[in-house]
């Protein structure tokens, strides 16, 4: 019964937001006069201490202690006496635990943030060096126009910017502070929220005790900025895959993030990257999760909201390793630029290339140019080519062709056909330089 | 087959989203010589007369278009004939519907957030009545402290007003145009996206061509915006069943919004808060949903990404007529001043108040205090009296307290203690009308 | 990196079905002479000692070990050498980590099904005992009809019941032997399948080997299983949440299950049924989890599948505990009669009997009956009385009533009006013993 | 607000259930003498004109009827006047709507159960023709054996037959009939629920009325069901994305099931793999929606249930779709064998068998034919060679195998690999076609 009702066994991880929420507090309670300067000093040096002891594995955690909070206040009673018990004064279980939880909340957001960065940084890096490198380009996994490796890396340096973006829109629009709500209605103490909020790092106190005692929302929007950058991460994941394949064989993930089979001495499994998108499922049940719990609760704290936190503990988890592992698997990444170019051949994936040819350069509608390149698509299937390796001659063999210009050639070719792409946000070499340089400039002012 | 394939038969609800961005894309074509001038007048005079046959109910929607965006184009080729085609010009299917759905996505947006403030309006009046009406504050379902009803209903205030921020964020964060991106990789047009961007209502152009074809973040965010707002909405549904039931009576639902049983006159069914309670689950399962869908899929378009619309058409429609039976339900609600007040004398409320005062005044440790107080409560319970209604006579009966100051009985009033709460945010009367205040201007400036 | 992709930090969990499913392949193979009989008696005798140490808490797991199947391997060569290797002879990690999960879910279903029956049995004593407790009957969480407390808690057996035969399905269906399927296509070694099977307790050995390398769907049905059982006692508890606020009052919980507040000592929280409540939420989410882990995925074993494990573990534990605790409390809850039957007389439960005995017995037609009733409702109101308080000349004021029957009377009567409802699975006293007399039988079968 | 509260315009879905349901009940009512026999045979014709006008078109559904129920009751009113009205003794809306529901799921059942056969079959009768084409069986996409394709198919099928065995289970456990149980607690009627039962094809009534009206366990059963039949067919739309693939190359989808890219005339898309992949997605969240809607939900009808069709009515639809399709797909699938098998000379697919000989026939230890083999390997990829095309004198340039027997050249070979594993559900040709054998006998019967 004990082990069902106590929390301390899971929520012990915020350990130190509440040591700095109970300093901060307390430093409030002096000032205003509530507490005297002797117990908040006994009261900072006790938990300081009580700090090193679990830092140091002393702290010995029980389970009839119930949840981190009384963990720790019964320590510090034990260290410092009766001191210990004024620390409580104005505030509240539920709003205590609301601000371990808020800042924990937010330790973890910049620091996902950060490791975005890097994950970032590394791709623009290799990025940088591959904005030459031919790839086939796809949609629906079939071959469609020549793009450069650079460009497609740089599809995923986008999807993670928009994640750090998330994270950062909601570390902002959630940086208020709950202390002092107590345990539903305020308290008739008179302190000063606007005080502890300063002091530990938020913008403004909350405007609600009452909401504030079960508000979860920030809870839920890591969870699902979480599940987006996850979901982000098993795209790559599967590319990565694929790529591995021997079907594929554009890359080869290094020896430390693949496996030997123990009894296949010629097999390496891409297993780091498929346990990656696979962790996609149980972030995105921590979601699911929250939601569930907080559906239809009436105000203000219930129970039901001590199932907060294993699954946001779990989910910060799953992506702070995730992010290191991504990122160590890229630098590492042994990239076959032959194989890549190779693969660009086969597909015909010039074929735009010629009918935007025709249409523009020689005339003809749309609709015929179509046609032709579907005659010229089978001339070079009967001649065991791809259509970016014909040559003029060749060409000349459809009958509407038979007088074209010499330079629909340089048309075909693949590495022409990748630059003519010269939008913004295009893959022509200059417009991925262009993007590269964006981010460049974006990591430095970060 | 064609029925299996194509979403026509609901991406219909993007047509004026396709027309909008079509006239766009064809200025921003004639502005850059790539059409003519004529054709672009052609182009535009059609799409709104196609604009006006579907709003007419005049435009016949067939299963072979495949898709709203061919549905249109093949109608505006009847139309206007061979300027028709010129139309597609320096742009795919792929980078159209992207642009179709972002539009679409941005004004429901806006649509939502109106929504959302006239909700807050309607709380925030209500609540200015009711700053003086005592009810009984719960944790746990249990009787806790005596709050005003303005202040429980600010709480939900302040739960709306954080889904309009995040509602918000997403828009200002998702504000860019995919218009452009083309298949995958740009095109070789001398196209001016951020022409196109600015005429569509779009800060920018998106940055990269390969992730704007499978980008569906911005829906992702909608349908999370929409989970949490239902959520919420769940959770004032759940009061109002609560309040409406014959076990508490806080309230009466208006007979508009309450259905009587077709067999017993005397039953009043709260069936609306009951739906808005259920629907929190289908916009939980879209977002959930479009999640499963993008987890692992390769660069860059596939089709799976086809089953992104109807999720979010569903959720925003059920948003939508949600936010708007809701305010309605509120604006129209009977509150029963007189149970609300009468349930706070069950339960002790000022329990608390009289700790705090033995802690405050009479200087009894904490931990004295609360067993006097449990004494009280007995002595209460024998008298079958609430607490609040003690004399100082019945008070002075127990022995630590056969001393003590007349005024304890002030404190034991259920109206002064809900004032005594006046800490930044909580539920006194003046913090309550402050917290009014806050909105009032919030709603002015937004 | 290790951290990330071991699991012998969680699947240690399966350390017993691991070791019995080594020990009957080895006998296997001692049968079929791939291994001596020497060989595996110090393999069995090696396992037994390995699950000795594991059990004394002697057992050292390391995270170089990976998984809990090479660290038992790798201690039982440590202890018994040589012949430790041959134990992997004819199978592979794949249909080993299959094998080992399978029969934890088999084990576990079971000891479900036992648990779901001790609360079955606690539902049921407690319903013998309140066949002619009336309650108010309710739908829309308003008073309906009266019904008899043993009939209420009769809907919850049923479907604890329901939940049972799913578990007995899912056992049943779920009963076979993935073991020597090897990695995915089988093994060139005799060995015999069946055997195995049958010396773990299956009914057969699983049929396609590329299949069962990576069929999960046995984990997905207890997933689910559980889900459903959780649903159901997050309703139980909304009830008992519900029945125990002073606004109700039906029942108590035992003090060994709320929770006093540590300021309020009037206060008792029903912290457990909002828990069970609130653990809806995670399995939900890990039922959510393995469904997204398996979307996709291309034959046959992917690492992906190491994410299976975690979520039901959890599942299951969280499935036990409150199978436990809600029995519990049921056990122990304090029943208060008297409220129960006091809120009969709101809400004019014997409304419908009313209108029935109009048309029935007097031969009024219902739409006539109906508005006849509405104005008995309104008449009681007038005179602060519930309709089946009235006497038969109050009756007799309306006018069409008023050479009624005497015995009208008696239909108004709430008990009478219980009773009256005696069609099959009806509420009637008759009708609960029959049920209940149904399950008593069910209870001694099973 | 009529719109918000009407189910109607979803909820005709269910107007046979309905008629058939009616009906029944009007015939146990003239049998009971409830009703005169003129009355019934009235109901019944008047009932099977309205299915005719609705299946004619000619019904016209009206919000203002709120839900098929009352459209349906209504109209018979309407046609057959009073007569229509005693249809509804002996029961309320809250039955009425459960059994539709419940016999709607049962029809649905079956209907999905014959289409999983279908596709079954389609599945075996490739197999038949597949048991000797070799295909590089995989695990983490990385060749690993060699297996024939039938084999590989055959892992489907036994997919879709544990599916198949799913429905029959949830249909025979709820195959029992709500109705009798009025609005929660039963009637007063004297009806015979075990005849109406009978009548509508179920086992027996239901047990409990009170658990009846908020049952919808058989709808979640479903949801489940469907959702892991879906996740099946996604992972084979997986493969037959990646098959269909320029790397892969092992099948063309047939030109009906591929759609030609606008703009490419080279290019096939897979779309309908894609689909079927993506509507996983929506199947889920139908799941989870359910089970959100039913969380928590106190006893007994609750508005909130309303919500439990349109998802269901999703779910059936999208399955049923979806094994139509996939069954065409797979009928009309352009099996690319010599590409298979071409395949199947990558990786050193034999390198298992040879380091098994090496180990039974040369009686090395494990660990030192490990090597071995690695050895092996690395010759194989300095010859530019397969494992498996290696002669004898190549082989016996490694020092370890200078004097080894010649038969090892067989054991190098694909198919004598492929059919070296021969144990019970393994590849070999043998097993395979046993396999089918189970199947096609299995098909007989079922």
């Amino acid at each position: 019964m004990d082990e069902f009702n106590a929390s301390v066994m899971f929520d012990k991880e915020l350990y130190l937001q509440d040591i700095k929420g109970s300093i901060a507090h307390s430093k409030m309670l002096a000032l205003q006069g509530i507490i005297t300067t002797e117990d908040q000093t006994k009261i900072e040096e006790g938990l300081l201490k009580v700090k090193d002891e679990i830092e140091n594995g002393d702290f010995i955690w029980k389970i009839e202690d119930e949840d981190v909070h009384m963990a720790i206040e019964n320590r510090l009673t034990a260290i410092i006496g009766d001191a210990g018990g004024r620390l409580h004064t104005a505030r509240s279980r539920n709003d205590q635990v609301a601000t371990d939880f808020a800042l924990y909340v937010q330790d973890k957001t910049l620091v996902i943030k950060n490791k975005l960065k890097v994950l970032i940084q590394t791709l623009v890096d290799i990025a940088s060096k591959h904005t030459d490198t031919l790839i086939p380009g796809m949609t629906h996994l079939q071959h469609a126009q020549p793009i450069n490796f650079g460009f497609h890396l740089m599809a995923y340096a986008n999807m993670f910017k928009r994640d750090f973006d998330r994270f950062e829109s909601s570390y902002s629009r959630n940086n208020i502070c709950p202390l002092g709500s107590a345990a539903l209605a305020g308290t008739p103490h008179n302190i000063d929220r606007f005080k502890t909020a300063e002091l530990l790092g938020f913008d403004s106190p909350t405007l609600s005790a009452l909401d504030t005692s079960s508000n979860r929302d920030f809870a839920l929007e890591i969870l699902f900025n979480i599940s987006t950058s996850m979901m982000h991460i098993s795209r790559l994941s599967e590319e990565l895959i694929l790529w591995s394949s021997y079907e594929f064989g554009f890359v080869k993930i290094s020896d430390e993030y693949a496996t030997t089979s123990s009894i296949m001495p010629q097999k390496k499994n891409p297993d780091v990257p498929e346990l990656l998108r696979g962790k996609t499922g149980r972030v995105y049940g921590n979601l699911m999760s929250l939601l569930t719990v907080m559906k239809g609760l009436p105000l203000a704290y219930n129970k039901d909201t001590q199932e907060d936190k294993e699954g946001v503990f779990d989910s910060v988890a799953t992506m702070e390793i995730s992010l290191d592992i991504i990122t160590a698997v890229m630098d590492t990444l042994i990239i076959k630029v032959e194989a890549m170019e190779e693969a660009c051949k086969v597909g015909h994936l010039s074929a735009t290339d010629l009918a935007d040819y025709l249409v523009q350069k020689a005339n003809i509608p749309f609709r015929k140019a179509y046609y032709i390149t579907k005659d010229v698509v089978e001339l070079s299937n009967s001649l065991n080519k791809d259509m970016s390796e014909l040559n003029i001659n060749e060409i000349r063999k459809i009958d509407e062709l038979k007088d074209i210009d010499k330079d629909i050639i340089e048309y075909l070719d693949l590495r022409n056909s990748m630059n003519a792409r010269d939008s913004f946000g295009g893959t022509s070499n200059q417009r991925t330089l262009e993007q590269i340089d964006i981010f460049k400039n974006w990591l430095k002012d970060n």
